[in-house]
């Protein structure tokens, strides 16, 4: 395998949560509090144009985990055995996570989110519209979570992040 | 701003494309060519249950680029100003792409995917699953694209990646 040198990059600024030791799954949309980026200053102007757009990627350094990568995961909720890359467990080779948010509003070098999944402090590598020809695709499925699962519902609730009792 | 350390990442493998010298602007879904992703075999076992999934996300190292990163752009084929954040563009501080693709087949560390809009070689960073519920939002938008527009259906032809001629 060729190109094995280390690919370097830097945080544009970093993801406020009220997130400190632990944090949802997956984001949740009606989730209270304050969440917002704050790009270094040098981006601001980047921001132009993007309050136009209901949703965003979030591409964040998941830089807050001591637990070690395995290739094969048993997601948390499930006794399913999966492939680490057919699931979204935050312990990859490269630790980038992905959120989708809606964009609430922008302020200066500010833009105040929905609910995010990740810690206080998390460092962004990038934000990018989603746009909706291009990333909604509606005949996608649920992979291996539609097969063989006892309780569907239940882990789609799990999935994306939706608080539940049972 | 704190947290100003590099970020280091590294290649899990390499994206084989047809394209060496132009590449397209997105996706095409239904394009002809050999798209592989090959991983570097230490993570082979990774893949297991991905092939479940119809799409998922690569995320990518954008490694063959000269211009520099604007905070305003200009799309190609727009007059519109938008800031970076709210473009595609890959001229960004932290050169990351992400493609949504059709998941083919998975043959021991390869798999094989539906049309890629990168260069042969690209290294890949991430691979994740794209599960509806949580990545398919039907009331996403198309922000700046649809206000102020002459000509939408033309501008999403180009974001979409469909050839046309005109």
């Amino acid at each position: 395998m060729e190109k094995t040198e280390e690919i370097k990059f830097k945080a544009i600024g970093l993801i406020k949560t009220p997130y400190i030791d632990t944090a949802p799954y997956q984001p949740i949309a009606e989730d209270k509090g304050d969440f917002r980026i704050v790009l270094n200053y040098a981006y601001a102007n980047g921001l132009l144009q993007l309050d136009k757009f209901s949703y965003m990627y979030v591409i964040y350094y998941i830089d807050q985990l001591s637990s070690k990568t395995e290739m094969i995961v048993h997601p948390p909720w499930s006794e399913e055995e999966v492939g680490l890359f057919a699931s979204r467990s935050p312990m990859r080779p490269n630790p980038l996570g992905i959120s989708i948010v809606k964009i609430k509003n922008i302020e200066g070098n500010e833009i105040i989110t929905s609910g995010l999944d990740v810690f206080n402090n998390t460092p962004v590598l990038d934000i990018k519209p989603y746009i909706k020809d291009l990333d909604s695709k509606e005949d996608a499925n649920y992979g291996w979570i539609q097969e063989g699962q006892k309780d569907k519902e239940h882990l789609l609730l799990h999935i994306q992040g939706i608080p539940h009792d049972y």
